[in-house]
């Protein structure tokens, strides 16, 4: 037993990189805004995305409706090139014909559905949690990294690095069932507003990506989020937001055991990562979550770059997209040096193999839902 | 990265151990026919499940069509349980109504739905794999476990226990990407018989239970697959066989690594269980797999008790189903004693819970598909 835990803890170090980093981030935002790191070097414009050969009058299934399905994208390219592939693949008979229940479609969350800036939700709820938690723990008034959370002062608080934040980690989201920390994570997203649009965290999805989702359901595909998030901090609100129904949610999970207690059945989150959902991982969490590889995926970070090459290489037509973040107005800008969401090496082979890149700025009418 | 492997092998140790005693059991199978265990101890009968409430003319989705999508099962206590159950559930309006979205359906695979005597499918494509692959291994000729395998003395080849399990697996079913394997999965099932049936494993399913599935999925349930067997070793066939598309089948999964292979991307099983769906992991698959409570679950032996546990702990009507192997002349007749398939503990709280139990030899008209 003592083994397998090691060997858990070890694989946790990833991803506790990657919370790190992030909160580090959140520290340094709390005393300045991001930079606008599009401005720190060239990047490839959205220009650059080979323009789609020309729709030769394909008979979608969506011919019936000429309503149009994505009215907060902005035509252009990026818009055309989504249609387009849709046209493909349902157009009956046709040469790029893809029938119904192949016709899968990945989408990140942080930062592709939903804003990750200035730190990931699931980490505003770690630090809220801590501070709820607080008056149950008074050792933690004098003990690190929780007396830094408690005071605010998040950079000394992460002085203590991945150790730190595993702390924090398993202090917050683990030690109970699954069916309590589904009620944690409910009551929180129910009073939770986001420190920059003060609005509950669930109104910050993007509206063009909602629109997107049923616009490819109506299309008859099948929508999946797949995130490096916690699987069960994601699910609680995936369909009332989404339409994406549980078992199509992919995500991160906790080492979770099955229990009698008094006779009745729980499953314990105990500390400890089973399975991280990012980077390389994600294209793991396809094959052992659906068994098909995704004709449509869409991200926005380096962490979706092997989904995205995964989805790509299958044969027949592909529909790999990049939300690109280039609105500093409406949003906010970043891209190469952001400690959140960078997107450097995908964004080159974007390029390079002439996936679309979605620029916030550009293609798309609003960010938000209306309130 | 060693850490990783030792926790891994180590976690494999209880599929291994499961596996061996299967094999041993093999071994024995091919000197005797697997004995008649019920005759060795009490067991409930049928009877003893309590009578479903006489069905208060329910109105359900099914009413429209007269046709008994369940021919193979014959009237009785058995198959009123399981249609007064969907009455309840589908009945809008009606007190135990459960919307379609959570009428999630879970079916263990080995014994519930396709036979698993006189060892598992999936054993008897990893022996039938050592022989196929002997000819690539001269040193097998004198190395153990191979060495027995091959000249057919199954106890000699198990001697060396866990390890020996261990290693036949590991050189059969990894060290390949997931495409190859599918490859090598999908040739053995086009051309490999049932040494008993003498027809190919895929028509050694159970005939009332296909019938279930499409009783199911017709009244607006999702059907699952949750089975300790390799998740890779059923999906190319799930679809075609049961209708149950890959991304709604969990099992146990490979280490399995995302690579570029000249700049190719593939995943690549590796040496190393990362997950066993069985016994205590099956309530863990179904959580992250689906996200929901399922309100039916069917299983046959003592891997599917937590399972059966989990499914029925939630609030309203659920259909707990074990499906009892009693027909001695048309099937194989085990339960207590069986090395496979094993059901002892599950049986008493059948009964104890009032679980219905299906006696094959009792409910069903007929076993296997008509050929």
């Amino acid at each position: 037993m003592r083994k397998r835990r090691r060997g858990s803890r070890r694989r946790s170090s990833a991803i506790l990189g990657v919370l790190a980093w992030a909160i580090l981030s959140s520290a340094c935002a709390s005393s300045s805004p991001p930079p606008p790191v599009e401005a720190e070097a060239p990047r490839p414009v959205e220009t650059s995305v080979p323009a789609p050969a020309p729709a030769p009058a394909p008979t979608p299934a969506v011919a019936m409706a000429p309503v149009d399905l994505l009215p907060s994208w902005n035509d252009g390219r990026t818009k055309q090139a989504i249609q387009g592939f849709v046209a493909k693949v349902t157009t009956e008979g046709g040469p790029d014909f893809v029938p119904a229940p192949e016709r899968i479609a990945v989408f990140d969350n942080d930062g592709t559905l939903w804003s990750e800036q200035p730190i990931y939700v699931q980490l505003a709820f770690t630090l809220d949690r801590v501070r709820e938690l607080a008056p149950r723990h008074p050792e933690w008034k004098t003990k690190e990294p929780f007396k830094s959370v408690l005071s605010g002062d998040l950079k000394k608080a992460l002085a203590g690095g991945e150790k730190a934040v595993a702390e924090l980690i398993m202090a917050t989201h683990t030690g109970m069932t699954t069916e309590e920390f589904q009620g944690i994570v409910e009551r929180w997203f129910a009073t939770a507003k986001h420190p920059k649009y003060g609005r509950p965290y669930t109104e910050c999805v993007y509206q063009p990506m909602l629109e997107l989702l049923a616009y490819l359901r109506a299309n008859g595909f099948k929508t999946f989020i797949v995130s490096g998030g916690g699987l069960e901090f994601m699910r609680p609100i995936t369909e009332k937001v989404y339409g994406i129904p549980p078992e199509q949610v992919i995500g991160s999970l906790a080492k979770t055991k099955f229990e009698l207690r008094d006779g009745k059945p729980v499953l314990v989150r105990e500390p400890g990562i089973a399975f991280i959902d990012d980077g390389p991982g994600k294209p793991v969490g396809i094959h052992h979550g659906i068994g098909r590889r995704p004709i449509a995926a869409f991200g926005n970070s380096d962490g979706d770059q092997q989904m995205l090459e995964w989805s790509a290489a299958g044969p027949g037509p592909r529909l790999i997209l990049l939300v690109h973040h280039t609105d500093g107005t409406r949003e906010v800008a970043y891209d190469r040096g952001s400690h959140i969401g960078k997107l450097d090496k995908a964004l080159d082979e974007a390029t390079a193999k002439g996936w679309v890149v979605a620029s916030m700025k550009d293609d798309w009418k609003t960010i938000f839902p209306a309130q």
